[in-house]
């Protein structure tokens, strides 16, 4: 008996085809890009090409359903009646062509992302290992002095450590930004030389079955002036203060407020600008949302950044993210990491 | 002045809202997760968020737009009149918003994948570089026996080779696929344990500049049976019959048939059950199809994958993969790898 499904059985008004691929392994654990299931309340189909279908014949409590490359093509073929789909997922072509098949559509947004923002037992364990394998990987990214290598060079010491130390695979492409780079929260790893005195912002996460981990932390070459060691004090009181406001029941725009609250109440107002935190799990953005742009509210077991961030532009940045669960009076934080500013050379 | 917009202009008829990633990559060369580009006859506007908004700055020839978070909310309340839309890309959720916003929205497909299916000679030359270290990741690869380490260990080995030999990542997931794994195409590298007088499957590329290099060999570990020695030939002569079939004008599904005449013609008839190949270029699955399925009409330009295959079920799989370039009277192969089979040991 799959539970996911049967939860998602109780949601249903009409059959619904799921598309995205996330939320086909989160219901039935299978991989693959070229994939749709179609789920009633009798059964469960799952319709991919050949070269997947080895692979599909061996997950339990489906009907496989081989179909020529283009799934979405065999469908508007195969398919008839009423149908919802996954309306953030299928393109607005995909949705043509299947109407073009006759099918009467209905669009439906969140029902299974719904689902998999509320982890079970297994899927925080899942997490917790990576996290525990990215303590350990930022701890050892800063036994090596980084004055005088590339961002790149340090890159990849990240993608060597992940691997030694048991992770799949990179949870994304990971970001060095050192000095100004730092400054674009989203740089991305270049040829620049890490000087001394800078910041370099370090975000990197791992996946371990399926799941990731997300993680920031801003290191120091050496002695940092007093406007980076200042901009790192309310970086990390405003990390403090997000934390502290998270629990079930908590609005996620009010989480967001708490740890806004405490940059804009320092020199460094207006240089944090994006949102608090995501959800995390087998998408590194998931369900729910920590921003000033959302209507999320908490509930046990959703696992989400807390990674606050100040931006002083072409000068440097700093970011210090945990990933953490809801529990009904507060949370638990995955990262063991230290968080007081490290020097690494 | 941008030859690619300037090209892209000759073909619009109401402006055009960019929203591929790679689309936006190709025509203005700035890549982010979060971007919408506006082309019309006059100007280029660049939407996106704060996160990425100082690259975006330097970016030529565009007008920076901040929006909040959610790019396309932002593109409902600021946009107006007749904009062609990317159907395929674009989620029919995205579209509606977009509507909502009293936009009148026209789908457009294969408007900028076409200019893309065409390359010029700076991205040969791109392509040309990535392959060359693929070459050489290959032949490294070869030098350290296989038998008794995982599929897991071997793919490893490729992504350390990648970065040794100057890729700047993995092109995706690399494919290692042992014995019985290799006779499922699109396996992961697993646990698997490789032993002696298996086929391997390996199947895996890397990014120089954007742009992405995809390969294919298959490695014997030490003599192979009469059956797969024997399936290793046919892969190889079909192969060949595909590159032989290659050159502008041709159509496409005919290359493709070309190279499957002869597995059917064999006693693997009915085994080669994907595709010959698919352009190659910013993604690793772009236009033109070789296939049995496409009406694509080669031109000089098109760089595409050629990569039969025969696959036993749960015994082993054989795929042998080049990148060439589509000439007036032929190809050029980019991979200047042997294709005799190699025992790896």
């Amino acid at each position: 008996m799959n539970t996911r499904i049967a939860r998602l059985r109780e949601s249903l008004e009409e059959p619904l085809l799921v598309t995205n691929g996330k939320n086909v392994v989160y219901l039935v654990g299978f991989q693959s890009s070229n994939v749709a299931l179609l789920v009633d309340q009798e059964r469960v189909q799952l319709f991919t090409d050949f070269r997947y279908i080895q692979a599909a014949q061996a997950v339990e409590g489906v009907e496989v359903v081989q179909t020529k490359r283009a799934v979405i093509g065999a469908l508007a073929e195969q398919l008839s009646g009423r149908i919802g789909f996954e309306a953030a997922t299928l393109s607005y072509a995909q949705v043509e062509t299947l109407r073009g098949g006759g099918l009467d559509l209905v669009p439906r947004t969140g029902l299974v992302e719904g689902l998999r923002a509320v982890k079970d037992a297994n899927e925080l364990e899942t997490i917790r290992r990576a996290c525990a394998i990215t303590d350990r990987v930022y701890e050892r990214l800063a036994e090596v002095p980084f004055v005088g290598r590339t961002e790149r060079d340090v890159s990849w010491d990240l993608t060597r450590l992940y691997h030694e130390e048991g992770g799949e695979d990179l949870a994304f492409e990971s970001i060095v930004g050192a000095g100004p780079t730092g400054s674009r929260p989203h740089a991305r790893a270049g040829d620049r030389v890490i000087g001394t005195g800078e910041f370099v912002v370090v975000d990197s996460g791992c996946t371990v079955g399926g799941y990731l981990s997300d993680y920031t932390r801003t290191f120091a070459t050496g002695p940092v002036d007093g406007e980076m060691r200042e901009a790192y004090d309310v970086v990390l009181e405003a990390q403090r203060a997000g934390l502290e406001a998270i629990r079930a029941g908590a609005a996620a725009i009010e989480v967001d407020g708490a740890a806004r609250a405490v940059v804009e109440g320092s020199p460094f107002a207006g240089t944090f600008g994006h949102g608090l935190g995501h959800g995390l799990g087998l998408d590194v953005h998931e369900e729910p949302r920590l921003s000033p742009e959302t209507s999320d509210v908490l509930v046990p077991g959703n696992v989400v950044t807390v990674e606050p961030g100040v931006y002083v532009d072409g000068r440097f940045g700093v970011r210090i993210e945990d990933n953490v669960v809801v529990t009904a009076d507060g949370l638990e934080n995955f990262t063991g990491l230290r968080k007081d500013l490290i020097e690494v050379g």
